[in-house]
């Protein structure tokens, strides 16, 4: 099975400590299809401008994604500028130029209409709710957000958490939400608003996975190299997707495995600037680093 | 076997989101020796002032506590105020009273000077290079710091690393001791300036443990419950140590078990002000809960 993605394709400039890259490709779907390519096939919807390289689009459909539902509209491509500091986490946004992605709106092809697993990346609740629309019956459908629609778009965010069966998000999104300080009881919150399932991203700190069987905990494995942390989140999502939509799981233990794989997959995308790390990406590596991660927290 | 603690006992004055505290017991040496005291029996060199409750003493005793070392001093019991907001993490200090602490000169009773386990809390690095100097051949020296031992006695604290087996500090401490942003490889700095173990705790992400034989992450349980985080580092300490003098642990398994244990009981300390969950504490529910963090990190 196949995976759709909704989400950003970009074109950013970063500065880390350990260099500066202007203009690399970036953006949420771009993030998560290469991840997700390690699974499954992956579908995307998505928006581009008149200076995207041809060369990246190439780059994508080399990797089995199908680049039907991709949009190549007047204007330049959404454009995101950032700087991390030694700690690494938190990026200082230098500069947002949204460009073709200010007029954003999702149309899925009607051959990706009967997807079964549909991931709506971090977009206005508005668009999501929209693309819902439009899939017939999707077996498992997730999402991202970010607090900036909890606060502003709270209402159709709600709405849109119905309909969906995961929710990724990170430690002060699943607070805010739930407004509720402690974890295990704003995750309860947060899943009564509709997700089965819950994965709080805590970046260097692993992920939980919180279900109706409990709480399961996935390290995160302490790197050598980190070179650059953008688009760990969406590896993350695209390596947990693609493993649920390629092994089409539907238990816990799977659900719990593929948690483990977008750890894995994302900590390859941070050894690298924009998709560099993940394109070189070979089965063995993840299987080597898979187990590496299974043994970190195993007592004998 | 027994294990040794010189630290600090102090009146705490605490407020958190979920109430307010005066002259509450604190201090490291309080809050590690009761954790320990559920593993093994535990001996504190540490002072108190005038105005230290005699209840807090026979309490000690109760818990099988030896306090031959606990000095009266003339003056005030150490006392320190702080205020936690609705993230728990970091406290914001209000008050600082060294009082009896401020001239705080350890001496180890000739009957401690064979001990075999000794902890360290986070005291200027010159005392605990004084301790060392007092105890005949310890087994296994553990020991705390802080930043502001880092930056002001640089050479008294690399002197007195060369002589401990066990390191505990949290992660930006590590990073600051070996000026070095990447945790693995700051690890590896850290060990290199003298401890074998290195324990990096991090709050309510769990703690890493770092050895030659490569690296452990103990999770730590998401809580329903936390009232005050006063104590938790210490109270890790305590059920660290405390598990591997109670059983004269020696081999890397041992050591992973007894970081899982530090964990469990520092997730209690947290349940409740000052000692007040820890004095509570039951043999199964400390076996319950261990069990539980297992879990916690296990696929199946």
């Amino acid at each position: 099975m196949s995976v759709l993605v909704v989400g950003s394709i970009a074109l950013d400039d970063i500065e880390t400590p350990f260099g500066k890259r202007e203009g690399i490709l970036g953006g949420s779907a771009s993030y998560f299809s290469i991840a997700a390519s390690n699974f499954t096939g992956v579908k995307i919807v998505a928006v581009v401008g008149e200076d995207f390289p041809d060369d990246h689009l190439k780059m994508f459909e080399s990797y089995n994604i199908n680049l039907h539902g991709v949009k190549k509209a007047q204007g330049k491509t959404f454009r995101w500028q950032g700087r991390y500091g030694y700690d690494l986490n938190e990026p200082l946004t230098l500069g947002t130029y949204l460009n073709v992605f200010e007029t954003f709106d999702p149309v899925i092809p009607d051959d990706y209409s009967q997807e079964d697993y549909v991931f709506l990346a971090n977009i206005d609740p508005e668009l999501q709710l929209n693309v819902l629309d439009q899939v017939k019956a999707p077996k498992v459908v997730a999402l991202d957000t970010m607090n900036y629609w909890i606060e502003n778009k709270p209402l159709e965010l709600k709405k849109v958490l119905e309909r969906v069966n995961v929710l990724i998000v990170n430690d002060s999104e699943t607070r805010e939400l739930a407004k509720e300080p402690r974890i295990t009881r704003a995750a309860r919150i947060v899943m009564d608003m509709g997700p089965e399932v819950l994965i709080v991203k805590r970046g260097e700190y692993g992920a939980l996975l919180f279900s109706r069987d409990g709480i399961f905990w996935a390290p995160s494995y302490p790197l050598e190299e980190v070179v650059d942390p953008t688009g760990a989140g969406d590896s993350f999502a695209g390596g947990f997707m693609g493993y649920i939509a390629g092994n089409e799981i539907q238990d816990i233990v799977g659900f719990k495995k593929a948690v483990v794989h977008g750890s894995v997959i994302a900590s390859f995308t941070v050894e690298d600037f924009s998709v560099d790390r993940l394109v070189l990406l070979k089965k063995e590596e993840i299987e080597t680093r898979y187990q590496a991660f299974l043994k970190l927290s195993n007592l004998d």
